[in-house]
């Protein structure tokens, strides 16, 4: 039987989601270990999206074939119960046969959020990227409209594979509460670094450093040497995925 | 110069506040440290609150003897600077030659966050409780408002030092943001692990297994133990410590 699971976890421990060499701990690598146990012999599981080091998850999708007898519940508890303290699978389901998690996604939501305030917040540091500048909100959302609809993205990233840097944007704007800024970002896929690249040139524009025409500009250079800095991985968070069955 | 500063920090990484024998992380020495060298010569500073391992702070007040030059902006940055991420100076004042954190405080509020969701969250593990099984708001803010006035709170902690175990309770209850409880509590002062054996004992209400009239005859019973367990240190924090001569 193929199920499906939602994961959560805190990346901060860990290389990445994407399994890498024997001894490096990746999210991938700890949820195998985990199902490996439960099985009795190798589990492989595929996912929605591979997160990079120190970003975060609490919708990140995985799919995997076991043979189980005792529920999907008993399988959640049973997965948790094997897990570190830093990720945790929020449910299980039982999936079509050829469900496959990362073709099968049709829009992915990531959310980065700024601790925008003059001193660091020490509770705050491994989930929120620190800008002691003011930001301006409003220049920032303008700028952040300009990537809704389909476009080259080539200036905020590479293409995990092949030459394609067209992606489709569906919903991309900041919101404030106080002092912490939140940017949400939805698209059918994303190139490699896409979130933390068009952040990094978001804050440019909300510090006035870059106009709103400078990253309009920028974004149609398709270039990425056009590009500012990079946003750093804590803040990022994989959302959600979803998918055509959702009817929600 | 006496100087007065409010202090925030991830307590996961130390044993507790107060500074211990050489070699012990606590936040104490690591602020110590940060003051002796920017002082060039050794500081060492008050604090109006004990917290205990593992236990977090945003309101910590602390003060220590200073001769600077430089203007209390600059001495802040030049903390911040000498301090880890996971501690910060939130900011810097001139105080009374006599002023004492801990002597002089009127009122502290302690917050205590508990996850009310049947999957444990990596991202919240650090800095809140998580309690799978429902609680019910309704009785658990019954129970707490008995806590409030003056009264022997034997049954919930041991005096710091001295016989007296009497502390009066100006604000305790709970508010719920959908899965997440939140507890406040200010008092002139508290026992040792009080707010944590106050949270205990509440969430047994929550669960049904006291009631509210087992809840008072407990606190009433003035006896260590009549306690119920003791709720874990990471979802504490020492959020504010208000002074006679605040005016806010």
């Amino acid at each position: 039987m193929r199920y499906r699971a939602t994961v959560a976890y805190d990346g901060t421990a860990y290389y990445g989601f994407q399994r890498q060499r024997e001894g490096v701990a990746t999210v991938q690598a700890t949820l195998e270990e985990a199902l490996t146990r439960i099985a009795g012999e190798a589990v492989r599981l595929k996912a929605a999206g591979r997160t990079d080091t120190g970003v975060h998850a609490r919708g990140q999708v995985i799919a995997f074939d076991l043979s189980w007898d005792h529920g999907i519940g008993a399988l959640r508890r049973a997965l948790n119960a094997n897990l570190p303290a830093d990720i945790a699978v929020r449910d299980v389901a039982e999936a079509a046969p050829q469900f496959h998690p990362r073709f099968d996604a049709q829009w992915r939501l990531y959310i980065y959020t700024i601790d925008n305030r003059p001193v660091r917040h020490p509770l705050h540091r491994l989930y929120r990227w620190h800008v002691p500048q003011p930001l301006d909100l409003s220049g920032m959302n303008e700028a952040a409209a300009l990537l809704i609809g389909t476009h080259d993205f080539a200036t905020f990233g590479q293409p995990p594979q092949g030459e394609n840097t067209v992606r489709q944007v569906r919903e991309a704007g900041w919101s404030r509460d106080e002092q912490v800024l939140t940017f949400r970002i939805t698209a059918n896929a994303f190139l490699q670094r896409m979130v933390r690249s068009i952040v990094g040139a978001l804050k440019v524009v909300g510090e006035g450093r870059w106009s709103v025409a400078e990253f309009e500009a920028a974004l149609r250079a398709r270039d990425r040497s056009r590009a500012a800095q990079t946003a750093p991985p804590q803040g990022l968070m994989l959302a959600a995925v979803e998918y055509s069955e959702d009817k929600s």
